[in-house]
């Protein structure tokens, strides 16, 4: 055990966890009970039954969101299950306390089934506000999320796709203003068919980038292709890598301009990125160990390098986007966290580094700059009203540390 | 709308309910986040995996709660449905919170079919320490608390039944004292055949009751009526009126020691009270109006009068049990809040008023009582370790203002 995991354990034993429900109305006297509980409570009740929206008026709904989890991918330990993912949920929820004011609690199931989930979680939906997927194993996570998303009248996410696909992009956004490149000329080869890596595909190509290939551990993903696919694969193979390339990810590397890796350590050789276009860009996020060390990439003649690393320059660091992006949906109590609203966070983020700061060190602002859950949550709000998901005004914003 | 209501719905609107979500380890710095989440976090999710017992020591698990509930029958308004009822489950949270520092989050699920229910709350269980049902309609909430005690390794616990059992239970002790007579010898009537009467009678049977009759609209129940009878009503016509007595309340109840009534306003006459035995025990707690107003009771003939009231004596108080109940049961990380624990509290709360101070209007301590909380907690937390529930020693008992 390292230092730092002891000091963790410690920590956790000390605390019981990370969290605590706490009270918002005073509750010392007997008045006080009378207006918090019985009899007083009657009358938000009563109003909430006459008038069913008025739940976000009166009751934490409109700033509670659950972090669902089955425990099936969790970090690098993989399927180890509802409890021992607890501590993680926990965190997630503090993380989403500390950034953006969002109460937020752990709700891990005792079940891998899909369809239990979608049924569990759409049975929660008078409590909270909003739903945070997380650490669910890739296919059921998309499933999952896809019939949420289509069921539910509150915003759900799946941070482990969604999260890392937008600072993946809002880093990509600028180090293409360093390498004078634009969206619609770009090759993007991405390193893993996990749930980051398809979000980054839909994503990119809502974007505006046309050429892209997915790589899995047998190669390029193309139309046609008979081995380890599955209907996300498929999917992938309709509406990417449109000259049918095949091989392995050395074979259509070759004169690419970026690079996303959210595969495993070492899977991208000096050689590959030797290969690559002129002023290629490296995303390589496996964690803890990144796809090819930024070092080694830039000797190889990478211009930009970006991983998940917080010891490292240019860290696609989810806390960048999660905590603002539920703060502007929950602040119009939107019914849905859609497209627009995820491109707004991405440019949102991108925007906070202007032309003079920007450098092949500094593409994505740091997991602690607090400019950043506030002009996520601007731009997330704003787009929600555009895209009519918004139930309430605009002039209703959470005052969060900026 | 009263001022009360009024001044209740303005505090629900300016602090948006009742509850936050707080984070007790420190998240300042990019060592906080390391040790809190990725990466330090991995090793409690990791020692969880291997011993699954460890979630009591490093999760919120161990002092967290559920209120679930599906709004069919919440305080006084009935089947509201699972958003307007948030205000209470929330309300009841924040007493939980208040009275014992246990962390506790409403949870209101969009459906009243009892299997959904059950189903759902069982795969919550890596979440919760423990269940509180609540505001659910007779006689579904027996068939999903005892099913969901049969099958989860958690306490599962419906207070609108055993909460205010327990608090008439301790109460009825005292007044027996006033009065010189035992729980072997009394004849025992209770109006209203809903969750809280029904759970009156298994406990005072368990605590030595022989004679009781229950009463509800169509009058007493016995062995082989007809009418209006379901399979719960069935099963008190079996343990209780072995006399197989019939008629209306009216018939039963002369010459009868304790009137227990969970029914509604002005359902005991003076008449019928002055029919009952000497020395008679009123517990009138229908709310706001009791079946008969204390001083109508007591010019009847009536020893002493309990009522739900929090402005009138001997208010039965739900309060007064529920949080030392779960205090007491999360401090040895108890598997089930079993009857014996149940019995504990009954004699706790009792206790708490001796011989010198006990009078017609004092039977039941004031629910703002702070001793009532450690003194439940510690007599729960001992039955629990009597029984073989307990997961954990007696040395871990949580502080609770005393």
């Amino acid at each position: 055990m390292s230092d730092l995991q002891k000091e963790s354990l410690l920590l956790h034993e000390q605390y019981k966890g990370k969290l605590s429900v706490e009270v918002k109305m005073p509750l010392n006297t007997m008045k006080d009970l009378s207006l918090a509980y019985s009899p007083g409570v009657a009358e938000p009740c009563g109003q909430i039954h006459a008038h069913p929206e008025k739940v976000y008026d009166y009751t934490i709904k409109g700033n509670l969101i659950a972090i669902v989890s089955d425990g099936t991918s969790v970090l690098g330990l993989g399927d180890i299950g509802p409890e021992a993912s607890m501590p993680v949920m926990e965190g997630k929820a503090a993380l989403f306390k500390a950034f953006a004011g969002v109460d937020a609690v752990p709700i891990c199931l005792d079940t891998k089934d899909p369809e239990e989930i979608i049924k569990t979680v759409k049975l929660l939906q008078p409590t909270f506000g909003g739903i945070n997927l997380e650490d669910i194993a890739a296919p059921n996570c998309f499933y999952i999320e896809e019939t949420l998303k289509k069921e539910m009248n509150i915003p759900v996410f799946h941070d482990d796709q969604h999260g890392t696909a937008i600072v993946t992009a809002a880093g990509l956004l600028n180090a293409l203003k360093l390498v004078d490149k634009t969206l619609g000329e770009i090759k993007v080869v991405i390193n893993g068919a996990g749930a980051a890596g398809i979000a980054i595909i839909k994503l990119l190509l809502n974007m505006g980038v046309k050429d892209i290939i997915m790589c899995d551990t047998k190669g390029a993903i193309y139309e046609g292709r008979q081995e380890g696919m599955n209907p996300v694969k498929e999917g992938v193979s309709q509406v990417t890598n449109r000259s049918m390339q095949q091989g392995k990810l050395g074979d259509v590397i070759k004169g690419a301009d970026v690079f996303i890796g959210v595969s495993s350590a070492g899977a991208l050789s000096k050689e590959m990125v030797a290969s690559m276009n002129s002023g290629s860009i490296i995303f390589a996020m496996a964690n803890p160990v990144p796809e090819i060390m930024p070092e080694e990439a830039k000797a190889a003649g990478a211009a930009v390098i970006g991983t998940g690393r917080s010891d490292l320059p240019n860290q696609v660091n989810n806390v960048l986007a999660f905590p603002g992006i539920f703060r502007g949906a929950l602040d119009v109590a939107a019914s849905d966290i859609n497209e627009e609203m995820k491109v707004a966070a991405v440019n949102a983020i991108a925007g906070l580094i202007d032309s003079s700061e920007l450098s092949p060190d500094y593409v994505i602002p740091g997991p602690l700059d607090s400019r950043v859950v506030p002009a996520v949550r601007d731009a997330v709000a704003r787009a929600a009203h555009a895209t009519g998901v918004a139930r309430k005004p605009l002039n209703q914003l959470v005052d969060v540390q900026s």
